[in-house]
């Protein structure tokens, strides 16, 4: 079924505030845009191509935890101890096969190590030093916690101690490929000023990320322990799976998390045909899609 | 509403293989049964008390966790490093509160430390060394890991290191209060030879766990990839929110276990009303529950 239909693919960087108007900002705020359409269009070189959704969605994540201006890998916000610790999942919608890892310190590009996971052991979600552990058994490089700080974080993280506000983003994509396959990944610092071993929605199938070619592809971001309540992106797809379009099962979803449990955050939804659909209660969700004729659309 | 209407509890010790018909294996059976029963009758009169489903659970839970004969606590399975690691999780279906904590070593009870995650934290799920440092910080005291390794489990730990099959156990209850108010808790050492770090179904809420009063308490054990696959808790809770009662919805999610995703395990799920429901695909799932009249009921 859906055979060589279009291939479709959508990004997000992270729902949160508008950036204030402010010169610093507005840098901030365009090089985000640029972030989430250069992952975008990764993706789309590889669904063009004939490539798979688990392999573009993969590449677009990457290339965000790249990215220091995502709470993702390089630029992740820091723990109340004033470390990185990552959390990354991906999800193959063909065969419902899932991989992720929580409470990763030492690896560039956490969504490859939950991928990792998924094709290389039994098992679904690693955490902690026994991820690092699986990370240098498969050949993931040591990566010093350091290098995952950026000067940036650093002070947010001194503002943060000083009593400002804490703030949460993650970076995730969606996609379906020419033979109508749907995967999903999702990857995150996490919130500000998290308990050390602290876990959130990302890593957590169903939670942060979903994926089943029978309902949807569906990448999530916000207040992660307000997602988990009401596993988020299941929630979602099955949404799909009961006829609403990718677009009003996003916001569905949306007004769900909001009315039951208050709590801030969007999401990105693929449904089968390729159709996409995002929705977010916050006031930016940077976010870049492919148009029907292969265009890159960015929004904030 | 619902208000005033009797309580409910139902406790169960794992799905997994019918003991072969052997001395000493007829001893464990039976030690196991009396121990859902006695976790069971615990949680039954906190709940006759007027007490809360979430204190039924909890109790419930401590005492399987404490029980030798049981995967949870003091008896769970060993990683393939020779340790245990243990996971838990606990949710108010009240107020959609949860609490859980993944890979923890040395904590006797971590049911109890799942409830104070969500009792005293922001967040919903801790893991590995920082859920110890929780811990100590909250009054939890270290506890040996060796004191966690019981002499059985340490010989099945040699035999599967020879290539015996390995296994999977969980213990777990649900309950409805006299207010009306459900719960669930789930605790477990996970699947023997685990690459260590692995996280399963039991602390992932959705997975393992879920409660919502206007769904249902359910608590899952059995193959723990598959069940983070299908969400498969919340997914039993849709079906009694779709109007399944408690024993068709446990059936169904069973059903779907085994289509979908060739999953082995089982559920227990308790109703908005008190309605007590159960099913396994394996041969055999202890577990307990009170009858209409507060009799407490058995079966394998």
């Amino acid at each position: 079924m859906h055979r060589h239909a279009p291939p479709a693919i959508v990004v997000h960087g992270g729902a949160g505030d508008l950036a204030p108007p402010d010169p610093s900002t507005e840098v901030l705020e365009a090089g985000r845009l640029e972030g989430v359409r250069r992952a975008c269009a990764a993706g789309w070189e590889i669904l063009r191509a004939g490539g798979s959704a688990l392999d573009a969605v993969e590449a677009a994540v990457r290339l965000l935890e790249d990215d220091p201006l995502f709470n993702a890998g390089t630029g992740a916000t820091l723990t109340a101890a004033g470390d990185v610790e990552l959390d990354a999942s991906v999800m193959d919608g063909e065969t419902l096969r899932c991989g992720a890892v929580a409470v990763v310190r030492d690896v560039k590009n956490p969504v490859s190590l939950a991928r990792a996971v998924m094709e290389r052991t039994e098992h679904v979600l690693l955490a902690g030093p026994g991820a690092s552990a699986f990370a240098r058994e498969v050949g993931f490089p040591a990566h010093d916690n350091a290098l995952l700080v950026t000067p940036r974080q650093r002070a947010r993280w001194e503002a943060a101690r000083q009593g400002a506000a804490s703030k949460t983003g993650t970076v995730g994509a969606a996609a379906r490929d020419v033979r109508g396959h749907l995967a999903a990944a999702t990857s995150t610092g996490g919130m500000s000023m998290k308990l050390p071993g602290r876990v959130g929605d990302t890593p957590l199938v169903g939670c942060g990320t979903y994926a089943d070619d029978a309902l949807a592809a569906v990448s999530c971001t916000g207040h992660g322990e307000r997602i988990v309540q009401l596993t988020l992106a299941r929630h979602a797809a099955d949404l799909v799976g009961r006829g609403l379009s990718a677009g009003d099962a996003a916001k569905e979803a949306v007004a769900l998390l909001s009315r039951r449990v208050r709590g801030d955050g969007g999401l990105i939804v693929v449904a089968p045909h390729g159709e996409v659909g995002f929705a977010h209660n916050t006031a930016a969700m940077t976010r870049a899609w492919t148009a029907a004729d292969g265009t890159i659309v960015v929004a904030v």
